[in-house]
């Protein structure tokens, strides 16, 4: 089996219809995305698989959408007017600019060590390493830089008719602060009691320095984020839950295990407020890269926005009394990111007797097509396509009655549909059809009436 | 039976967890909206409706999602850039500031006459009218007014870390766009063949001056867009065809029909570009409003887009041979508007015998919850939960042990949960739970194995 590099997998996903570059016609913009119909199918697929075991099936949690515009006071009271920002230097002899916390871990990265913790330095520190070390331009090989600056990384527009700082606004760096300030309201309206959480899913926006590697760090992104509340002294507890409850979703949904790592967080690399902090990470082609992460945020967030707001964002709890700002554990992932993961977990070019093909191991529930019908002969068109638009009423079906049936097959393997259905003319006796399925390639004769209840069954989660 | 107005509908969303004013913790932010925990199940149905019928059933459509942030050329392209603005005017008196065009609908409104085509005017023409008529100030009855100016309606942004010309980037203000650059992406790796149609659903967003009416009328605001490509001349078979697909998705889904009206676009009252346009209009508690636009927008955008990207967006018939670009009928709804007029539309407050009932009668497949289990006793609870987690598996389910059941019932009614399921004494004896009907409240005493099926059965759409 050959390896899986980027590159295949970026062919693949725009040949199919699953990613395009974004505005490409106009030469693209840096670093944007379209989902194309295969794809749009698998980011919904992966939402609902995530909204299915979160929300729906999880008897803590309610879900809930925010606006992405929000109320600027927002994010001044989550710190990120103050401080959601990257260090910037720039090369004063190529003009270039950099993030001085990677210039400085790519230099120790080539000398073989690794740098843990740069998140938490000043921009005076990392400046005297780069000064001591006399870390050169990566473009230009000069070491003459400028001082380093803070650049905040939200999106900043104005709403209303004047541009002015009373008029500014940003878009949402995270979709967590839009659960946070309906703290409240959510618990009052839907009468939830301690432990519960809330679950979001949609866009936000981050105006990186250094978008990059295809999906996996995109300047606009979707996220799927948990803030589950709980008594404080109960959290490390409920952390361990949900690192074990993520983990598991991954490896239920076909992730490969020897894919994933949970690494935790030192004492030096945990923000101030956090009681634990774990990332589940994903080896991709460049490298272990970051999934999901879970964090103990503790009553950090509640709290600031207590202060800030001047509204009481106590608990009580009903059975005891007791007031208390509950704490949060906090599971945000994203899902382009997982789109990713699971296209690099799934890819697999495989050597068959007489022929090889690329397939797209994807767990049924998560493969765009659910199965394709597909007619022996053209002459067979009419009646096969009858069985197309019954099953199309539950599942996301293709059709298609062109060229061989191999070449058919190697399609539909390289996308990931799970199950092949031909119509041939015996079907037209028999009732039955072949139903091929997509890893294993065994075929087997099914009627034509029980093929609902079959595919229903293959494709539970 | 009492009229519903916008005061019930907001309060009850507000209440009940389905709409939550944007930010309010921190005062808000001008009519933006979060969805709570019922709120966000009622759009996700919504949503999920539109790609059942117009993605999943439909042999001709393909979906797809695009990103929000996009090449500035696409925008000068589509007009945006140049045109699409509102008519700007200040009152020197007291310094309100209006939309000139509204300034002379209302104005004419208050004679009982109607101004059709006003979209159309120039600054000068609707100036001209204003000085004419001598129209006052709606604040101060001043008449004394600035001049006209053209107002940008795209939020603008900067990517990347100058703020210049260069950077400049809009949040798009419709998702249609992302469909029309990707026409040719789409065709190729899905073999399409015209007629087809892309679909999509996502957020856009527009600078609007004058936001309001609840959900009606938001800056940042969720749409569903479906540009469908056919052979010029066949435009008006299949504008025709989409009008009435999209009327009987509405009715379908139980809106009223004594709710809904379509209105054909006069001839004065059509972009330049297009052959014919209809908006499919709901009787707001505050009046006849825009629900539904279909409009035949002929080969404009394909054609806009060839000409300022240099690439060739004309489509090659496989049988033919010939080559044109399409025409390209566009409906186009938003998701907010919908739940609002879903909500309006399913509002009854009836009288029975002994009690009264705010009730949401929401088809099934729209509604929050699709069944709520509903111990008799809270001596029940650890038996009625094994339903509420069987069931979860399929469906969104509630929970409830509080307090009577007659309350409960209630509160289920009025969040529109179509079936209540009540777990009693019996249950435990016979295996049989009994169901209530939201509607006419008949109660059926239904096999606990059967309940799966019978729900499967009543939420089809």
């Amino acid at each position: 089996m050959s390896e899986v590099t980027m590159d295949k997998i970026v062919a693949l996903c725009k040949s199919r219809g699953f990613i395009f570059p974004g505005s490409e016609i106009y030469g693209g913009l840096a670093n944007t995305w379209d989902y194309g119909p295969l794809g749009v199918e698998l980011i919904n697929n992966i939402k609902k698989a995530w909204w299915k075991k979160f929300v729906q099936e999880n008897p803590y949690n309610v879900g809930m959408d925010s606006a992405i515009l929000m109320n600027r006071e927002v994010w001044v009271a989550s710190g990120h007017v103050g401080g959601f920002s990257d260090p910037l230097i720039d090369c004063k002899e190529c003009k270039s600019r950099f993030r001085a916390d990677k210039l400085i871990e790519e230099y120790y990265k080539g000398l073989g060590e690794e740098v843990v913790g740069i998140d938490g330095w000043t921009n005076e520190e990392m400046l005297k390493i780069i000064k001591e070390k006399e870390i050169k331009c990566p473009d230009c090989g000069k070491h003459r830089f400028t001082d380093i600056r803070q650049f905040n990384l939200m999106f900043k527009t104005f709403q209303g008719v004047t541009e002015d700082s009373k008029s500014e606004i940003y878009l949402r760096p995270e979709t967590a602060q839009g659960i946070f300030v309906n703290f409240k309201n959510v618990a009052r309206s839907c009468r939830c009691k301690v432990p519960f959480g809330i679950a979001q899913i949609g866009k936000s926006f981050r105006n990186e320095i250094t978008p990059g590697n295809f999906i996996f760090r995109t300047r606009e992104f979707e996220q799927m984020e948990l803030e589950f509340f709980c008594k404080p002294g109960e959290d490390l507890e409920w952390f361990k839950y949900w690192k074990d409850f993520c983990y598991n979703w991954l490896v239920d949904l076909g992730m490969k295990p020897e894919k994933i790592r949970l690494r935790d967080h030192g004492k030096e690399e945990l923000s101030h407020y956090s009681n634990a902090t774990t990332d589940i990470e994903f080896q991709f082609p460049f490298g272990w890269g970051e999934l999901w992460g879970i964090a103990d945020r503790t009553d950090f967030d509640l709290k600031q926005h207590q202060e800030h707001s001047g509204k009481d964002l106590t608990y009580q709890d009903p059975h005891t009394n007791e007031k208390y700002i509950p704490y949060c554990i906090e599971p945000s992932v994203g899902v382009a990111r997982l789109a990713l993961a699971f296209l690099i977990s799934s890819y697999e070019e495989e050597q068959l007797e007489n022929d090889s093909r690329t397939v797209l191991k994807l767990h049924p529930y998560l493969a765009p097509f659910k199965a394709a019908v597909l007619p022996l002969s053209k002459k067979l068109s009419d009646d096969a396509v009858k069985i197309y638009h019954k099953l199309a009423k539950k599942f996301m079906v293709d059709f298609d009655d062109s060229g061989s049936i191999g070449k058919r097959y190697r399609r539909q393997d390289e996308v990931g549909t799970p199950f092949c259905i031909t119509f041939d003319f015996d079907s037209l006796e028999d009732n039955c059809v072949t139903v091929r399925d997509r890893d294993t390639m065994e075929q087997q004769r099914i009627s034509i009436d029980k093929l609902e209840s079959y595919l229903e069954e293959k494709l539970q989660f």
